[in-house]
C-alpha cells in the first residue's frame, strides 16, 4: 500500500522559490569580477534566473542539454546554476584550473552546448575555442560596457543576453531523479570522469549540510563560500544558503588572504569553507595585519587534510570553531563532517585537537564502512585500516558515459579509494589512498603519515614515501625527499628523526634524495609517476630477505 | 537525461540503523508503565525492533497490513514503531483519550489486524474488543511479571512474544511511497479521517524539523517528547531524534507537572515539546517548587496557540527559548516554526513577544499562502487574513477510503481550514478555523481574538463568538458567554470591557450568558453545536437595518 502523501518532487528550482519567497530580501553580496562589490537578493537572483531559464530556451536549450559554465563564484553565476536547472538542463561547472587539454577533452565529452565565461577566462577559452565545436554560444558574464573584444562564437554580454527577454517565465516539470549538474573529477590517471547530480541528490544533500550536526546552518548566517561552484559542487552551499535563508557573499576571482579578510570583516560573515591553501594564506596575512575574525563563528575545511596547527590556531586566537570535512566529487561532496558528538563535546586542548584531525562523521544519508580487499568489514577500532566505503541517496552509482567503472560495487557500496581508520564512535580518519597505502607483509602503513612525520625534520622541503618491491614482505616504503634549498642531509640523520615517532615496522628501509618530486595540475603528488621512476628500485633490505 | 546518482530509497528503518551505528551508546530513558525507569541505547532498540518485525512475520503481518497501538511513549513504543514500518506494515497509532465508540470506528475502518497495548489500557480495551473483529492478537507491552489476566483475544506479554525469535532478521525492501504509519484526525464533525504517512513523507519531515531554523536537534540534544506518538505523528520526533543521535528520555504515562521536572532535572533534558496545557502544569509546579531549569534550552509549543505570558515566563523566568509553532496531523505534522530570521533576532521585551506570538515560518519543504474564498491569493502584510494552503512532500494529498475530500485542490494546494495572517517576512500567524471565522460586509472577523479578549474580564470564566445571520451584513458576531461561578454581569459592562480593544466594527452585536459551552472529546469548543444552538437568533441590531 503506498501512502496518501504529496507527489512533491525534490527539485533544486523550489530551493531558490523557497528563498525568494521566505528570505526574499536576505542578501548576496559579491566581488564582482570587474572590481566593484555588488550587492542583490534571494528575490532578485531568482527573477534573474528565471529570465536565465527563458533566455536558454529561446537559444535552444532543452531538458538534458549540457551548459557549461567557467566561472568565480558570483551572483550571475548563482542565477545561470538555477537558470540552467530550472529548465532541466544541466549545469557543468568546468574547473579553469585545469590543464587546457583537459578542458577541452572534458567539454567535448559533456558535449556542452552553451558555455557562461568569466572575463578573467575569455583569454583562456579563445585559445582552445577551436577545438570546441559543440559550443554554439559563448555568454560572457558581464554587461555591455565591460564586454571585450572577441571572435568567441556568438559571443554576448550575460547582461545583454536576458536584456531580451521578460522574466514571464515558469519552471518547468520533471521527474526528481532528472540529471541536474555535471562535475568532473580528474585523477591522477586516465582521463577525468564525469559526476551526473539529479535534483534529488542535490536537494537531499543540501538538506543534510544544512543540518545541525554537518555545517549547521541559518537563516542567521553570513555564508562565504571561498570554494568554487566548479569544485565538487561548491560543497552544496549554493543550494544549502539559499535552502535555510542564509545570507551569501561571494569572493569572485580574488581569494588571497586580505581580500577574504576584507569580506569576513565587512559583511560580517559567521560561516565560510575552503581547502587548507587558502586559510594558510588568510591566517599569514592576520599574523602580518594583526586582523582578528570576532564575527566568525566556524570555518569548514576539507579538501585535503587540515592541519593541526591551522585548527589550534583558528580556535586558540581567533575564536573560530574548525570543522574539519571529508567528501568526494562522487558523493555530492560531503560525506563527513567533523562536529563534536557528545562523547567528545566537553574535550579542549590536545585531546579535543586529537579528535578534530579525524575527518568526523557520516550525517544521516551516507553511510560508511572500512573492508579489507576481500570485501570483509573491518573493526571500529581507530586503528584498523580499511577501504573507505559509501554508500547514499548523493552519491554516485556510476561516471557519465563510462560503463562499470569497478568503483561501483553490486551491493551499492562505492569505493571510495580512500584507507581509513573507524574509531568507536563513527568518527573516521583518512590515512591514505587505497593506490598509495603500502602493503607490508599484509599490514597497511599509511604514506601521508609517514610524509607528514618526514617533512617535520628541518632540512625536508617535501617527502613522498611509496611501495617498493620486497621479496619477503611483499612492499617496503621507500622515503623520497627533497630537501630545503642549500640544505645537505643523510639517510641516517633523517630516519633518526623519525625513530620512535611511527611504529618500528613502518620506518622506511631506505631514503633517496631527489631535485624535484612531480605533481599533478592541481598541486597533488604524482605516485605513479614516482613509482615508476622507481621502478626495480633495490632496498638494502632486500639482500638480507634473500 | 537521469542524473547517476544512487537509488537509495527514503526508508523509516535507516533512520533507526543510523542510529544503531553512528550513535549506538545514545541512550533512550524511559519512566515505565510499570514504575521504573529504563534505561537503554538505540543499538538495542534496533535490535529489538529487528526483534518485532520477525515476530509480527511469523504472525502473518506483511507489507501494507495495519497494526495498531495504544499506547505512551516508551521505548517498547518505539520498537514496535520501528518494527512494524522495518516489514512494509503500517504503524496505526491510536488515541486513547477519544471516545471508545470513536475508537472502535477507527480500528474497523482502519482494518487494523494486531493491537499493541499499554498496561493502561488494557481495561479500555477489554470493553470494546468484542467490536473489534478484525483484531487477530493483542500484544501487552510488559513483561511476564506485570502480564495481567485477560480475556483479549491471543493476548500476550510483548517481552514473551518477541523472546520467541532471535533477531536475525534484515528490513525488506520497498519503494519509498510505501505507507509507513497512520494517524486519524478526529475534526468536530463527521467521522476521523485517516492520514496515511509514507516512508517518503516520514524521513523528510523528520530532516525538516532537524534543520537549525525547525528545532535544531543535534547529536548533544536530550529530547523528551512529551507530544504522544499517537497525537500528530509525535511531532515527528520519534524518527528525528533518532536521526540526529539525540537522546531520548520518554515520559510514560505520567505527563504532570512534577513527574515531567522530574525527568528534565534528572536526565538534564536540553529541548522538550508538547501542548500549552502541559506547560500550564509545569509553570505550576516550579512555582510551587521554586524549581529552576538550567538544564533545558528549548521548548517547543503547539497544539493549540501559546499565551503570550507563558512565553514569557519560559523565557524571561527559566531562561528557556519558547519555539511556538503550528502543524497539523495532515502535515506529519510540521508546518511552520517561529525561530527567529535576522529581521528579528535582535528584539527583546515585547517586540520579541509580539513575534513570537505568531506560529512561525515554514521551512524549506512547506509551501504557504493565504487566499480568498475565490482562491485568489492575498497580500503579505501581517493583516490580511485568508484561507491558510499548504503543499510539500510531508502534505496528505487525501484520505485513507475518502474519495475526493474537497480540502484537496487540484493544483495540490492543501486548505488547512484554518485562517491566517502573513507578514512580510513570512511569518504566519493563525487566527481563526475557517468554518468558524465571522464574514461581515465581505470582510472577516476572528472569533478566537474576541474570546481572547473576553475572557481577560474578570468575571468571565469561558466565551464563544459565532456569527449569527444578520440581514445586511450578512453575519455579524453574537458573544456566547459563561460567568465565572457566582458572578453576575451585564451585556453593556462585557462589551464595555471590550470597547477600544479591537476595530469597532468587530464588536459583538450582543452578549449572551449561559450556563456551559459544548466541547468535544478533546476539549475544543464545538462551534457548530452553538451555531445550532442559536439558528434563527435575532440580533438586537437587525431591526435597524430592516
Amino acid at each position: 500500500m503506498l501512502g496518501l502523501m504529496q507527489g512533491w518532487p525534490l527539485l533544486c528550482h523550489q530551493v531558490i522559490d523557497h528563498a525568494a519567497t521566505f528570505h526574499g530580501g536576505r542578501k548576496v553580496i559579491t566581488r564582482s569580477v570587474e572590481g566593484p562589490i555588488v550587492e542583490t537578493t534571494y528575490s532578485e537572483v531568482r527573477a534573474r534566473s528565471l529570465k536565465v531559464a527563458q533566455r536558454l530556451e529561446k537559444d535552444g536549450i532543452r531538458l538534458g542539454d549540457r551548459v557549461a559554465t567557467l566561472a568565480w563564484n558570483t551572483w550571475r553565476h548563482l542565477e545561470c546554476w538555477y537558470g540552467i536547472m530550472g529548465i532541466g538542463a544541466i549545469y557543468h561547472t568546468v574547473n579553469p584550473r585545469l590543464f587546457p587539454e583537459q578542458i577541452v577533452w572534458i567539454v567535448n565529452h559533456a558535449e556542452d552546448r552553451m558555455m557562461f565565461v568569466d572575463l578573467t577566462f575569455v583569454p583562456l577559452v579563445e585559445k582552445i575555442a577551436d577545438k570546441l565545436p559543440t559550443i554554439e554560444r559563448y555568454v560572457i558574464l558581464t554587461d555591455r560596457a565591460h564586454m571585450p573584444q572577441t571572435a568567441l562564437k556568438n559571443a554576448v554580454a550575460y547582461e545583454d543576453w536576458i536584456g531580451e527577454v521578460d522574466g514571464d517565465f515558469a519552471w518547468k516539470a520533471f521527474d526528481e531523479n532528472t540529471a541536474a549538474g555535471m562535475c568532473y573529477t580528474s585523477g591522477t590517471t586516465g582521463h577525468p570522469k564525469g559526476v551526473l547530480y539529479s535534483h534529488r541528490s542535490n536537494v537531499l544533500h543540501a538538506m543534510i549540510a544544512a543540518m545541525p550536526d554537518s555545517m549547521n546552518a541559518s537563516s542567521r548566517d553570513v555564508i562565504l563560500p571561498v570554494v568554487p561552484m566548479f569544485h565538487a559542487n561548491c560543497w552544496g552551499l549554493a543550494l544549502t544558503a539559499p535552502m535555510v535563508g542564509a545570507a551569501m557573499v561571494m569572493p569572485g576571482a580574488k581569494m588571497d588572504g586580505a581580500s577574504i579578510y576584507e569580506l569576513l570583516d565587512t559583511y560580517k560573515v559567521t560561516f565560510t569553507a575552503a581547502v587548507p591553501t587558502i586559510w594558510l594564506m588568510l591566517l599569514q596575512d592576520l599574523e602580518k595585519t594583526g586582523g582578528k575574525l570576532p564575527h566568525l563563528n566556524r570555518v569548514v575545511i576539507g579538501g585535503s587534510a587540515c592541519p593541526r596547527a591551522m585548527t589550534k590556531t583558528f580556535q586558540d586566537v581567533y575564536g573560530v570553531d574548525v570543522i574539519h570535512a571529508w567528501g568526494m566529487t562522487e558523493m555530492s561532496p560531503l560525506g563527513s563532517l567533523c562536529t563534536l558528538k557528545p562523547e567528545y563535546a566537553a574535550l579542549t586542548g590536545d585531546a579535543r585537537l586529537d579528535v578534530q584531525m579525524k575527518q568526523g562523521h557520516p550525517p544521516f544519508g551516507v553511510e560508511m564502512k572500512i573492508a579489507d580487499d576481500a570485501g570483509k568489514d573491518l573493526p571500529w577500532d581507530g586503528k584498523t585500516f580499511g577501504r573507505l566505503k559509501v554508500r547514499g541517496p548523493a552519491v554516485s552509482k556510476g561516471y557519465y558515459k563510462v560503463d562499470d567503472d569497478p568503483v561501483f560495487e553490486d551491493n551499492g557500496w562505492f569505493d571510495t579509494g580512500d584507507v581509513a581508520t573507524m574509531d568507536p564512535y563513527g568518527y573516521m580518519q583518512i590515512v591514505d589512498r587505497n593506490k598509495d597505502v603500502i602493503k607490508s607483509g599484509g599490514e597497511w602503513i599509511s604514506t601521508i603519515d609517514l610524509e607528514n612525520l618526514a617533512v617535520g625534520h628541518p632540512k625536508v622541503a617535501e617527502a613522498a614515501a611509496i611501495g617498493v618491491v620486497h621479496p619477503k614482505w611483499d612492499e617496503r616504503p621507500l622515503l623520497v625527499v627533497v630537501l630545503k634549498k642549500g640544505e645537505t642531509a643523510t639517510k641516517e640523520e633523517i630516519l633518526a628523526f623519525m625513530q620512535g615517532k611511527v611504529a618500528k615496522w613502518w620506518m622506511p628501509d631506505d631514503v633517496v634524495f631527489v631535485d624535484e618530486i612531480p605533481h599533478t595540475a592541481t598541486g597533488k603528488i604524482q605516485k605513479m609517476t614516482l613509482r615508476k621512476q622507481f621502478e626495480g628500485y633495490r632496498l638494502p633490505t632486500v639482500q638480507a630477505a634473500e
